[in-house]
């Protein structure tokens, strides 16, 4: 059965970030399906517009089989709605695969399930993932597990790569 | 002599965060100065445009009798940067005022000084400031010593007053 992969996602956005990833999921074959608050379209912080393909109302975690997280200022808006925070709790305390990049981390402080896990992220959030017990990395790209994760826009080299092979196991 | 506020603020700040508070410095008599990495312009998350008034690299903190941090997405990019933030943390230290709103506290974090300290912030960053070892409450604004935050544009109307009168003291 062909694999699907959950990204949550709002306006601002990392464009590159949500874009380079899904366009390389979803031509590897992969299902991929952009969830946010509601399904009106969406638009990054470098003017890019998204269609969003489902509202997180009508979605289950249990229904996929990876998630993303991409970055820019989307993961702080949402991990303010418990909704969105206990969708991201499923994967981690599941073990089921989870891509993250830049801020998408955030989400991983207000799941409280974060102490002890090995990961990196954009800097300006280092600080808070550190006191959150994780252990902290400065690296392209960390592998913990199920738990993959990068920087920045300029990891996505090595980022998607890493993705791809997760989801071919 | 008239007190000297310093603002440390870029691009994609929240705009009525930074604007209403200043406007009411400037009007109650006080100097304002914005400083961000350079003095090009910079504009809002709502799309006004700002004047800069000081590169960071031209001022000290210790010219300053008070700062001034605003929230939207500008704390989260000036805080990767040593200058910005050992700026704040020569406030803290030294327990000059400063007044903070929103995503303002998330230099706090870099700081390595908010432990024990009560404060209030945008619902998102809680959690990483209450990590961080502060006090966080839930209210409009909240006073501890030369410390006054607030949670957001909402609460413009109880920072304002707060602010101007610790100015006055």
């Amino acid at each position: 059965m062909e694999k699907k992969i959950a990204v949550l996602v709002t306006n601002m956005v990392q464009d590159d970030e949500l874009a380079v990833p899904t366009d390389a999921m979803r031509q590897a074959g992969y299902s991929v399906t952009l969830i946010n608050g509601s399904t009106d379209d969406i638009s990054g912080v470098m003017g890019r517009s998204f269609s969003i393909d489902a509202a997180i109302d009508d979605v289950k975690p249990e229904d996929f089989d990876a998630l993303f997280l991409p970055g820019g200022f989307s993961p702080d808006q949402l991990r303010t709605d418990e909704r969105f925070v206990s969708f991201v709790r499923y994967f981690l305390i599941n073990n089921r695969s989870l891509f993250t990049i830049c801020h998408g981390p955030q989400f991983f402080i207000q799941s409280g399930l974060i102490n002890g896990r090995k990961l990196t992220s954009y800097e300006s959030i280092r600080p808070d993932l550190y006191l959150a017990g994780a252990i902290t990395l400065d690296q392209p790209v960390v592998e913990d597990g199920n738990l993959i994760s990068s920087r920045t826009p300029d990891d996505l080299p090595q980022f998607v790569p890493a993705i791809l092979q997760a989801l071919a196991k």
